[in-house]
């Protein structure tokens, strides 16, 4: 995607001052999440790779917007009164190129579609482009009334008559004109509507009462949906999973049950790289050519390495690294870690804060004891080690290649390359004390 | 919804002697769950809401759904003679208002809709309502040949002409009328038909042919679909859990992906919760404003307070109370414990009859030991304390404020506040003995 | 299904050759697994249930493909020159009776429809028998052109009239023909087309153009998709689990939520088992009547017997057995075990090459030390065992019957029968320490 940065610039507007009010959310209907990203990072990426300036409008308090959006620049609207109200709050900042104006819950439009919406603008004789779809249940949205794309009016459902409610073709609200344009008609727009609102809507109507001529730019519903309940919120999920699932298919990547499987907007896996069943990517994720994930499995800012096998039920926590067929297994948990190539740690563990080398396995049930309740510390294990069964390594720590741990040890102290360490205590076998304390039991029980 | 406790009292019988024979099952059909209750206690719970008085007709040997049902009474159908035949077993219990007949395999009838078909009953000069539906796919079900609501006749689908099979409102088979005209209507069905049995249906005819008024209500067809067969229990189950779903997230609850998450109908979720994709939810769960549950989390009867986050990987049994703001991590279960504030039990541990004071660490692979076998017994753990990794705690046990378990104990007696407690073997280096070991093994290997 | 062993035989030859290009994969299309099994699997069990003989044409280096159809003969096609030419080169397979083509990438063809081919193939004055179908979107499918069933032609949706692509059936490209035609007609074709290749589907013009009778067999269009990429594997994948979920309600097995349990198209499930949301089998996979298999469960190669309760979480691998009544619960795996009836084993444990009694309870954090990093070896647990919590059995290991295993005990020695067995190191209280440990490191943090 090329940006635009001819002669011409081009400078999107992103409208973020929306308030969680139908989603009975404290926060900022911005900051919510969809594929592990707040919605506007997603139309940030968009816009950002089309426009050459981004501006954004926020409401007051709203500094997590803020600080997500930087370095690009906020402008606060103080007060709600519309939409068109809330462009111009950011006029000064329209420069002398084509002005789009976006919104935070509409985050799915994708950059062809926004380049598609400027290339339209551009073209000889267009002074007002805007964005429509054919939505699947046309509901209350506004209709756009067009011929062959030429826009004479938008109506609004509440106003339209039987004949325009049946037109299919809906309004979603993005506009883009010449920045002069936009701020003559933004001024033009009145507020003498039953809510008192200054909508950005009626620069249409302004546009084509200067007989300016008014394209309309058609892309799926699924681009446009607008983001305003949790309902909403949900299909806009579902809606970029099935997106990102698709692309990692195409791309070589085997999802045996694609809606099982949760992706980020950044997962990264590489062909034949096989997901079973039911699992989940947070942020941050790469797994390499030939990489198994396993059912029930959870990762977060790792990278696999090749080869690897991963679960079922592994969660891999932010900062690990897993070498090239490494095995994760069972109920293990893997945070801050890095694993060298062939390492196998397949049952009941946890392992934080640690590095660990080639070919080392580690028992069933060991855990890295990396907090003492305020610092942190590390687990440094070397190539070729054999940890026992439900060991237990108290960091800071350091295990020298080769060595060995037996089942069921405290390590506390370092342990030399090729040692044997042992941390536990001799097996007492007491003849016929099993039966008794059992019998004690069962007579309690009877005496109630 | 208010009760017509007015003058004129209204019954409902529903009908419950069904086996479960198209579900292979050795279980009544009553007792089949959906969102974890049995089919009956969902129509239970609505018919409760508009009927004053309620009585079910069972088979024999059914003690399990009288106990259900209780204090409701209960009446046994001895003999399957069918739907006419079952209903009059309760004729004893009509009174003298108005008398609804509903079944237990049709458990998703809302009580908004047993409202509009009282009401409709009501209405002046109609003597019989019932609920019809136009589903999907209206199959063999017996039509409704009305007008505007006005029925003239309802056809089996196997007696019906291809006209009337074109005709797409189906009978669900619930019908409400005057208790004496019902008592009158009930007795006059016959049994002449190929399967030798009284069916319910044939009180429309009668009616009819009395010149009685008998008036449709339309319901959707997710709360009119019966359950016969083990797919239609798996289309039930899916039609409430859409329900539940779009009910939670009207109420600001954030489901990422819905369709993934399995509720109860007595989950209880406040604003601003956010659920991860794959949590499934048991019978009693409460979880307050701003909890997060994460992905893989299991809950039962169990209530999560303010800020808490659970999971991934939590199982969280019934009696059990996780504090505000604390945090329950992987591969964690707690049964029938009650944590205080600030908690933190982060990976790999059972906390069993226990109780937590307020922020107190539990280290990785923390183990209570509640049962000997015989009888449980609790673990009080104080404030602030910090328990190491893979400590085991053999109940009963007290643990003060303060306190500090050394990893890898096994604590057997109380520890005062503000001690520390070690229960471990001091570790041995034996220089040279891990390779020692593995070498005999590699020899024992090579040579067979 | 029967064979067609009559005077008359029918080979099957299955075009295997394919490699995984548009898959991006560098395995033979054939080997992509569906339902737990290769694709060219779910085919040969089909078509060896309906056909005398089997050949399997493959690719050069397919060693994996040639090993997955033994003891069914391989032919290798040497040059990539289209499906005639690799149908030819099994040729002196055909033998004297009928030949059908059949395709790796085509795997859900069930033998009821192949049975109709072959049927279809031999009644009487048919010369060539085709499989059809009218799939939801026909896009560049070739379509067949013909009047109740008589096929007049197929022509390549590239070739096709607008009025020709109106036709919805499709051809799905499966020939049946007496053997000496098909050789005949496949020595015939030609590949002056645009890609240089010897098509199968010109056979069907060959026919027609000999005056054969040619007939279009009808089948779904799940039976019939081809997959050639990712996507479509996955839709395969939903077609087959679709249909062994609703086979294992029509058999009495409880899905909740049939959308979220995955199949093995071996998995063998009895009436009036309850299997929970979110459950992935494996191979291999026997669950007997009233057993519970609960959510986020992962089985494996094993069998579950009468009544017991499996999960949630819990892991049970390949050879094991887990005895009736028992109960393994949650993040507990069980590999290569065999348990008896009213066995224990509920939290966080690890049971590997283990045998276990009747009536033995296993604590929580159970541990078997099965591998020394070289060998395996066996635990033996007798029955009516207690192993107390947090227990480490360091194999080869022997339990006796009645048994009593202090929590957090190393057991690195037999244990007689009746016998308790310690191995743990004794409680240490040291007053105060615990708070000057605490001081010293919060002081620490202070400092810096």
């Amino acid at each position: 995607m090329t940006s635009f940065s001819s002669s011409r610039p081009a400078t999107a507007v992103l409208l973020a001052a929306g308030l969680g009010t139908r989603m009975k959310s404290s926060r900022a209907k911005a900051m919510q999440q969809i594929a592990g990203l707040p919605m506007l990072a997603h139309l940030l990426a968009s816009a950002s790779a089309v426009f050459d300036r981004l501006v954004v409008v926020i409401g007051p308090g709203m500094e997590e917007v803020a600080e997500l959006v930087a370095p690009y620049p906020v402008i606060i609207q103080h007060e709600r009164l519309g939409t068109a109200h809330a462009a111009l709050q950011a006029e000064a900042c329209f420069g002398d190129g084509d002005v789009a104006v976006l919104y935070a819950d509409n985050p799915l439009i994708s950059a062809h579609t926004l380049t598609t919406l400027l290339e339209e603008r551009r073209k000889a004789g267009v002074g007002l482009a805007l964005l429509a779809m054919r939505p699947q249940d046309p509901a209350r949205y506004g209709r756009v009334l067009a011929h062959e794309g030429e826009v004479s009016r938008i109506v609004e459902w509440a106003d339209a008559t039987p004949e325009e409610r049946n037109v299919d073709l809906c309004n979603a609200g993005v506009l883009c004109a010449d920045a002069a344009d936009f701020r003559r008609w933004l001024h033009a727009v009145r507020n003498d509507n039953a809510k008192g609102e200054f909508y950005l809507t009626d620069v249409v109507g302004l546009a084509v009462a200067e007989q300016v001529r008014v394209r309309a730019v058609e892309a799926p519903e699924d681009e446009l949906r607008g983001v305003n309940s949790r309902a909403e919120l949900a299909l806009a999920e579902a809606a970029i999973q099935t997106r990102l699932r698709e692309t990692a298919m195409a791309e070589g990547v085997t999802l045996v049950a694609p809606e099982t499987v949760f992706l980020c907007a950044d997962t990264c896996l590489s062909p034949d790289v096989l997901i079973e069943p039911h699992v989940v990517f947070g942020p941050g994720v790469i797994v390499h050519e030939g990489a198994t994930i396993r059912s029930f499995s959870h990762l977060e800012g790792c990278e696999i390495h090749a080869g690897s096998v991963i679960g079922p039920y592994a969660r891999i926590r932010p900062g690990s690294s897993i070498g090239a067929g490494s095995r994760v297994g069972n109920f293990v948990e893997i945070k801050a870690t890095t694993m060298g190539t062939g390492v196998k740690v397949n049952h009941l563990s946890y392992l934080g804060d640690s590095r660990v080398g080639n070919r080392t396995n580690i028992g069933a049930g060991t855990i890295t004891c990396n907090y003492d309740g305020t610092f942190k510390h590390s687990t440094l294990i070397g190539h070729d080690v054999f940890v026992g069964s439900d060991s237990v390594l108290v960091a800071p720590l350091n295990i020298g290649d080769n060595a060995l741990i037996g089942a069921g040890s405290v390590i506390t102290t370092d342990v030399p390359p090729d040692a044997l360490a042992l941390g536990r205590a001799r097996q007492i076998n007491k003849d016929e004390q099993g039966k008794r304390f059992k019998d004690m039991l069962r007579a309690k029980k009877e005496n109630g």
